[in-house]
């Protein structure tokens, strides 16, 4: 009996032992999440334009979209500023991509291309810092860009 | 002796299971140490210039400062950057922080100034991501700002 009750508190030890690892998703795991995350984010900026798709991945309140000349923040703020966008065309693709050990932050950088109709497209590389909420999914705390090509002075 | 065992075994439950919240520092407690951080690096920026600051406080591999007109990557590389910077002064202060639950990754934003000798300070909005080395030292893994007031076009 001895020994099936040490047998049994083995079991037990590793039964909530195992719930450490399963509780820390591989990096890697979170990094693909977080590339895909990105990935979705710009296509639906490219079929439903940027007002619809900053709204939809911002953070609701905390969320801060970071430009020259000052910031919005909160995802309605930020979808309305860009409510005046019109035919402007934002969209990019992540190259990159960091991951908290508990799999709830991270960031993806990458390049974007901007275009108006008629005019030359502007690119340039962004950052996108990201924190999963409670319903499992990706937000975005910050969005900030540089061009790059640097803008004529 | 099975209750004895069984015991042992709840004991052995607990302890394992205790392991799980103090691997969780509180997030604002890393908060905290991220503000602490960056403000190290201001100041460090401040006392021997941007090119140590940079070298010091960088990635020293995936590091990445982000500027119009391109990267540049790695710690060692983006102090070389900065070795031609002279007397150029930049300094910022943190106003917000945000960390994962596990305490090894977060951001840092505030606002940034980058004085040159008589010429009018530049101001703006910065955002640093951190990620903890295995030496429990905060590192940057992204450096990237946006002028505000915006620059005149």
């Amino acid at each position: 009996m001895l020994v099936r009750s040490i047998a049994f508190a083995g079991l037990l030890f590793i039964s909530a032992c195992s719930t450490v690892p399963s509780m820390l998703t591989p990096t890697v795991e979170v990094e693909r999440q977080l590339m895909n995350a990105d990935r979705a984010f710009s296509d639906l900026s490219a079929r439903k334009g940027m007002a619809a798709a900053f709204t939809a991945y911002m953070d609701p309140r905390e969320g801060m979209m970071i430009r020259p000349g000052g910031i919005a923040e909160g995802a309605q703020q930020i979808g309305q500023m860009f409510s005046g966008a019109g035919d402007v065309k934002l969209t990019w693709i992540p190259d990159r991509a960091y991951a908290s050990n508990s799999g709830d932050f991270g960031m993806t950088t990458g390049r974007f291309t901007r275009a108006a109709p008629g005019g030359a497209p502007a690119e340039g590389r962004y950052v996108t810092v990201w924190r999963k909420n409670n319903n499992g999914e990706w937000k975005a705390l910050v969005d900030i860009g540089n061009a790059d090509p640097a803008p004529a002075q």
